[in-house]
């Protein structure tokens, strides 16, 4: 009989992450000769250990195909790191045994580097346990820090969602700056890499425009920004700052050390707000946002591209099971700028385990408050093409699933989650 | 000779005040035996009494109709009340001078209820100056305020991003609440009317779900709300919060008071981030955002019904004055909820003016932390229908005018502006 494949999402989710598990499960319900059931693992490789896991197999195909279109993680997620298999044995151990408990021949773990070291660890423990299981990464990070992958499904959405709400809110900004708002700062995320600051850069054609960007990559200077926005509002008579989360400061983020040094005192907020101090510094009305969730389950907006490669990498994390092949990522590889063009390929797993990639330095204007040519024409492929939910009552329509739970085979998880 | 007429925009501007402008533009010019050029002023009452017009003739067809899903003001807009005729003649007689030397005889301003209160000013004025001018108001705010009209354009749209918004992020809060996030907190714009938070109602159908909001029109009480929040994160899990950023303790916005109070010295941020607080303090994990600008800009998640509404005043605006009818807001009277069915009526701009209607009693639930089903049925067709505007490379498409001045015929206004 057909063994069964188990499908979890982990880490942050995305608008587009359920796509790839759509590709999964739609590809796998077209060789019920190689596979049997498809089920998912509550909240990552957390449901695994608790052997919490959906069955899949009671699920509409109409409802698996509105996954396609439906933002969030349908499964739940969880960023977990399990530690390794000679410190944590017993949670290895416990995997293994739920694998064995439903009869998995292959794992789809569907997430970003920290993920794909958890994925490549338990390959390696099966392997040792003497569990034929097939580990199958899919890519997902709106940070779009993975190696080896010409983007990470998630980011094109979010980059399409800044570019898009930062050209809308120019023309505000315009409107209102005579006699009004002069300064407009929007932090988007990106602890460690600036990859969605950087995106609100395709919002305008080239450098001389009404935009700074504050990159996670490049140290915060006050008085270089200062004089940047100054410059900026003297030419354009208003100016729009985006800033990632991650912005640094003296090699701390910026909201803990601005906050002691300027202020005396903790501040609750988080980067907008200092960065609009200091522009009310220099006498500017400002005014900020800050998109947090918005940006990553912006559905609405999704870049087509984006919800195409995240389908695809679905597919062909299962394609590469029935042919096989084990240890791998998919990866996204690029043959053409334009024609955007590309194809999926395997990359080990080992290689793209916990590494994360910052916005490259040729990607980076000079100033550092902007981005170059180079840097647009890699980004403006990811972000074409739009992919409307359908909508109902005014509002998007998002899968319905049934969500009905496997039968437990073991006992209780009595250890560490 | 047929005389000329001149259209403004006033106060924030939103999504759709440009549908408006094209809807006067376009009426205006099927009626060439009847109305001459179509002026503009540039930053709204600002640009008459600097004599700063567009001469808006020279404006393509096409880019004029694209007019119709371009956020933002085309022309500029400023917030700025002219004082009274009575105490400040001098300004109003240079509007009178200004219409005159451009045979202006019909003045259209696009606003809330204090630009009707300048529009009702100038038309008075006007007569008591012996010109021959038509006055009409064009209604425009987000934050849906306005007597007489079902609504004001500009609010369906913002509901309809809110309500989207909340929605997509819900499902990224499913995901992530098991282990993570419990709590997000939305600070949504109104300052003093709790529209906006209200609209987030629409995300969900029913009163058990996980949301709460705080209008601007409840007080805000800690104790109450902190149960209200436990009581919804232990019943599903996790809980949206969405707060009118006008939200009021103790007769002072939050924001003001609790800085202090909690704090001990002034906190940079805005509501979300002391909202954030309160919830940190039961326990859970939050993340907050704040849409600012973004609500009012999101053109691309427009309401139709909104666009239509917002074009057909600007048209009837210009049907009024070719009627020979003047001193009138263009009104919305809704005749059906279900199908929603509305025409339009001028009522008296006096009726209209400064006034300000926060959200009726019957619509906000009896705890004070929902909407009802009557906000429901009101606000339902409001958000109905897309009105996704043209994209190009992944963005979209917006109008792009021409923008010639006018010739100025008098000297420069060197008066307080």
């Amino acid at each position: 009989m057909a063994r069964n494949i188990l499908y979890a999402q982990s880490g942050g989710v995305t608008s587009v992450i359920n796509a790839s598990a759509c590709g999964v499960i739609e590809t796998a319900r077209r060789h019920p000769e190689q596979i049997g059931k498809v089920f998912a693992a509550r909240e990552g490789i957390l449901g695994v250990l608790r052997e919490d896991l959906y069955d899949l197999s009671l699920e509409d195909d109409a409802q698996i195909a509105a996954l396609r279109h439906t933002p969030g993680g349908a499964f739940g997620s969880c960023r977990r790191d399990l530690g390794n298999p000679d410190t944590h044995p017993e949670q290895f151990a416990r995997l293994i045994e739920v694998f064995r408990a439903h009869d998995i021949g292959a794992f789809f773990y569907n997430g970003g580097g920290g993920s794909m070291l958890t994925a490549a660890k338990v390959a390696r423990f099966a392997r040792l346990s003497g569990l034929d299981l097939t580990v199958i990464g899919i890519p997902k990070t709106i940070d779009n820090d993975l190696p080896h992958t010409d983007t990470s499904p998630g980011f094109g959405s979010v980059a399409k969602y800044i570019a898009t709400s930062v050209r809308e809110v120019s023309l505000d900004l315009a409107a209102m700056s005579g006699t009004s708002t002069k300064v407009f700062i929007l932090e988007v995320m990106g602890r460690h890499a600036g990859w969605l600051a950087a995106a609100a850069g395709l919002a305008f054609e080239g450098e001389d425009s009404p935009l700074l960007l504050l990159l996670a990559e490049i140290q915060f200077d006050k008085t270089g920004f200062e004089a940047a926005l100054k410059h900026k509002v003297d030419r354009h008579g208003w100016c729009i700052v985006v800033a990632a989360e991650g912005l640094m400061c003296g090699g701390q983020f910026c909201t803990q050390a601005q906050t002691s040094e300027i202020f005396g005192h903790e501040q609750l907020g988080g980067l907008a707000p200092l960065i609009a101090h200091h522009a009310r510094a220099l006498g500017y009305k400002t005014h900020w946002a800050v998109s947090d969730y918005f940006q990553r389950s912006a559905r609405h907006i999704a870049s087509r591209v984006d919800v195409e490669q995240a389908y695809a990498c679905g597919a062909a994390a299962v394609s590469y099971a029935l042919e096989g092949r084990t240890d791998l990522m998919v990866a996204i590889r690029r043959t053409s700028d334009e024609p955007y063009l590309w194809t999926l390929e395997g990359v080990p797993l080992d290689e793209v385990a916990d590494v994360e990639l910052p916005v490259p330095p040729e990607f980076i204007r000079a100033d550092g408050y902007g981005i170059t040519e180079a840097a647009r024409r890699y980004m403006r492929p990811l972000i074409q093409g739009e992919d409307i939910p359908p909508f109902r009552h005014g509002l998007p329509a998002f899968a319905e699933l049934r969500l009905a739970r496997a039968e437990r085979r073991l006992p209780h998880w009595t250890g560490k989650t």
